[in-house]
């Protein structure tokens, strides 16, 4: 890596003029003085944004036939409360007992003394706070009690159906399971994904598009058969390189990376499961797709007492933020069943999933049922009410370890068990029914977005240059009339129709001089110019100009799209004009 | 429009089948018992839904080189007071004495009674309620009340800063508009659009996938110069005929639809806006592309009681369903400067946009000073604080109408109006400021997707068909081996591959025989079927199989693409096999 030139030190501030200035992002509802927690994406951040999330799709979806599904933001509490977001889906908050001003007490501390404070219990936090200050005034700060980070309303009139907005597209998702299984006629295993809006009510987010209380996230769950976790695909990326630094090393109070092949963590099982590491090298790819080198990513394994409640090993997939320093993009958890089983035990529903065996498996079983005869005989007239109420017992259960001489009590009769006759059964069964363990990589798009933004931030002749990979630009190419006169208009705009017609992302700007047009192309990430001057009347070229370099050829207009192809195959030409 | 064969009579029940087998949609938290007024979209509905999305973009931003941009669902009060959503969004909402079940007043009405609502105060729907029952028990209604229909819920964990999810995308588009105009360099008209989740808290939907509480929406504003109100691409559209049914038409009593050329319309004053008929035209075209035939199109003028607040004239654009008749799918409102107005006032931050004109005009304006002098051989000592206190005041209005031998009073001193100096002065006047006027289209695709998808529906041979353009259909073509052995497999995986490679939209199956492999396909709307079978692996053709009219044909794997594209464009030959 290049290291920044010196007016690249401050590329938060940097970008964030930048991204206004161009319409990538600002803060939301500006005019009214702005609310901490929420962006706005313009036209340019809106379009890099959508291009993102279709280069995840292909890398993650299409590819392997995995589906999309969407459902509601606004969820029920009950569903929240089976998944059990409403017991723990919330942070610890501490008010200053001088200003009133409320905080969120474990981020406050880490602030205030550095101390790692995530997994921490109330009890432990309170004693941490007492060397903590409130930051805006300087007061004592109370005792910490929790708060849920979910949006809490009501549907319809009445008080009586409490809802939140969503935290996760993933509960969704667990509950279709069964619903996107049977249209996928039981393909299995099944990868089913979500993009779309979650909302988390931070208690105080003060990290400008880092910490959002409202975003985009791409969810995507595969389920598989805890028996048979392979991952097909695992083959291609066997060799991949994973930097991660591992629960094991942070115990030892290290944050050292350890660099090993996917096939080698899993063999080693720094990862639990192939899926998850399969997932993790594609994760790799696709960030380096975007321009973030691997050496700015890092796999940090989350302990024990950090991991979401629903997660048996977890991964946060991080980018080094020049802010920020780590900040997380994805998380990689092994939900394992517990999502599918808490929606199984709330609603009663069966959410296995037949799996049939090879051939019928034969089974013998052991039957026990009292012998209507014996029991006619001993009790007359009372056998009739004595062997209805036994067909409502559950017999193998009772009679479970009971000897010759034992016997079990109905109403007032003591029922020995020679009365029972116990037979064996030889049955066939075609399968079992199973619950599937699910892999969960989890995206945050926004935050995707500004990693991208900052990763391809350049500085060249003190001049910013967004240098986005050609394939995720929101606009790929700019054309420019020289002047706004002697035909050229017309020209420039029937060469842009062309290449948009062609496929391509193509805008039209004929705004300031030509210098301006290039330098704000620069600066909106646009890759290639092209220019319609007064040679271009006489000989039908125009000037196709390469943001990073500057480079310009003299192309036929005629060859302007197999030109462009080739480019964005081997790259810009070094003959400058 | 062929008659519906009589299989096809009740198209909702059958369609909402369809839609749950094939993974169009279904009702939310299903397992959980369902909640009314939300839906899921499976993976099939996802696909179509993205399609629509594109389609639109292409019809109303892409070509026009309008702008999307993207804000929060949460919306503060405050923007939302504003906006007048607080003081006029809202139902009217009866409890029932009896079962204390509530409904939405003015609906619970128009059922039971058949009388028309929209617009009717409180007074008026508490006389019409007499006349109607519960529909649950049959109980007294109580007298009617407003429910705000948003769902309402607080920032962070103040009570003190509440806020709402919003009802349109629009007020993000409004607060961000002099944002947006900077990024666009002033570019004007400016297109602005939005495409996104919006929620409204209906009292008692009762609709399926027509009345939803959470739906997306395509909110596009068209900013203008309401000094300048043409539309300058009115001419691709002017002799497309628009199907009216006219405010005027309405008043008296009558439900016709005027059939009108764009141009006609504009010129009778029918439609308002010459940018609203445009839009009107290329919606009727959006909405056959979508194979929603005009003549189950029509545009519903609202009378001036039943439009939104902030409207100056507002036509539904209405699709006709089997189930509920006529159902607005989208609605143009010409917003005037009501939005930015609004929101200028609240937040005192001037909105309006700078327009030079041709040349520089000259202006005489008349100025009043305090002559110092005068005042100062008047007033002696205290002539310093006079003239201080008389720079804070509104001199012209003040002064307005006086004349000579009058006075104005400033603390305890009469200063004669002789004192003051009246000049004349001329200045250069660049251009002025204007505040600009707005057409919105809007669309609401969940309700699109459920029109696209009925007017599609098919029955051929007792068997459904999804007739879906090839140009939206989520999955375009799927490829089948005719068995899973034989080396048929790894044939028809190549063929799957390289059509997905080629941009495809394309599924692979390999489940269940042909024959309910193709009636699967011919359900889900997959307009090609490519089948792999022994003679592939002689000659290296497959069948390719039409959706629509079963029709076969045999073609070399390598000319597929071509044979595919040349489909697309002039149908499938009619040669059988």
């Amino acid at each position: 890596m290049d290291e920044p030139t010196p007016q690249l030190r401050d590329k938060h501030r940097l970008l964030s003029e930048l991204a206004r200035r161009r319409g990538f992002f600002w803060g939301s509802f500006e005019i009214y003085g702005g609310v901490s927690g929420f962006i706005d994406l313009g036209p340019m951040g809106t379009g890099l944004k959508r291009e993102i999330e279709d280069t995840w799709r292909e890398f993650f979806l299409r590819r392997h036939g995995f589906v999309e599904i969407s459902t509601p933001i606004i969820t029920p509490q009950r569903v929240l409360e089976a998944s059990g977001h409403i017991k723990n889906f919330k942070d610890p908050m501490t008010e200053c007992t001088n200003c009133h001003r409320r905080f969120r007490a474990d981020q406050l501390i880490k602030e205030n003394t550095g101390t790692e404070t995530e997994g921490l219990d109330l009890e432990q936090l309170t004693i941490l706070l007492k060397q903590a200050k409130c930051p805006e005034c300087g007061g004592i700060l109370g005792a910490p009690q929790y708060f849920v980070t979910m949006f809490k309303t009501n549907i319809g009139p009445y008080g009586e159906d409490p809802a939140y907005t969503r935290p996760e597209a993933a509960q969704g998702i667990f509950v279709d399971f069964h619903r996107v299984l049977e249209v996928m006629r039981e393909r299995f295993p099944l990868g089913i994904a979500q993009v779309g809006t979650v909302l988390r009510n931070e208690i105080s987010p003060r990290q400008g598009p880092i910490r959002l209380r409202e975003f985009t996230i791409m969810d995507f769950e595969i389920f598989f058969d805890p028996e048979t976790p392979e991952c097909p695909y695992l083959e291609e990326v066997k060799d991949d390189k994973l930097f991660i630094v591992t629960e094991d090393t942070r115990r030892k109070g290290k944050n050292e990376t350890t660099r090993i092949t996917t096939a080698e963590a899993l063999e080693k099982r720094l990862v639990k499961s192939p899926w998850m590491a399969y997932f993790m090298a594609q994760s790799t790819r696709f960030l380096a797709k975007l321009g973030i080198d691997q050496h700015n990513q890092r796999f940090f394994e989350k302990l024990s007492t950090e991991r979401a409640h629903y997660s048996a090993q977890t991964f946060d997939h991080e980018v080094k933020l020049d802010r920020w320093d780590w900040v997380e993009v994805a998380g990689f958890a092994y939900r394992t069943d517990y999502d599918l089983r808490s929606h199984m035990q709330a609603t009663g529903i069966d959410l296995r999933v037949f799996k049939a065996y090879d051939s019928p498996v034969e089974k013998t079983i052991r039957t026990i049922r009292p012998s209507h005869e014996k029991i006619r005989q001993k009790f007359g007239k009372d056998a009739g009410r004595i062997i209805s109420l036994l067909g409502k017992e559950d017999l193998p259960r009772i009679l479970q370890g009971k000897k010759t001489g034992d016997s079990i009590r109905i109403e007032a009769h003591d029922i020995p068990i020679e009365l029972f006759d116990t037979k064996e059964e030889t049955i066939k069964e075609t399968g079992a029914k199973f619950l599937p363990h699910v892999i969960e990589p989890s995206f945050g798009v926004e935050r995707l977005v500004y990693s991208t933004l900052e990763h391809n931030l350049r500085m060249k002749d003190e001049r910013l240059i967004l240098s986005l990979p050609f394939g995720i630009a929101p606009i790929q190419a700019a054309v420019y009339p020289l002047v706004n006169k002697d035909g050229l208009v017309e020209k420039a705009q029937s060469v842009h129709r062309s290449l948009r017609e062609g496929g391509l992302r193509v805008e039209y700007d004929d705004a300031g001089s030509i210098g301006r047009r290039y330098a704000r192309a620069d600066e909106a990430g646009i890759p290639l110019g092209i220019t319609v001057d007064y040679d271009t009347l006489k000989d039908d070229t125009v000037t196709l100009r390469d943001r990073d370099s500057w480079n310009q050829i003299r192309v036929k207009v005629k060859e302007l799209k197999p030109t462009i192809d080739s480019i964005v195959n081997t790259g810009f030409p070094t003959k400058t004009r």
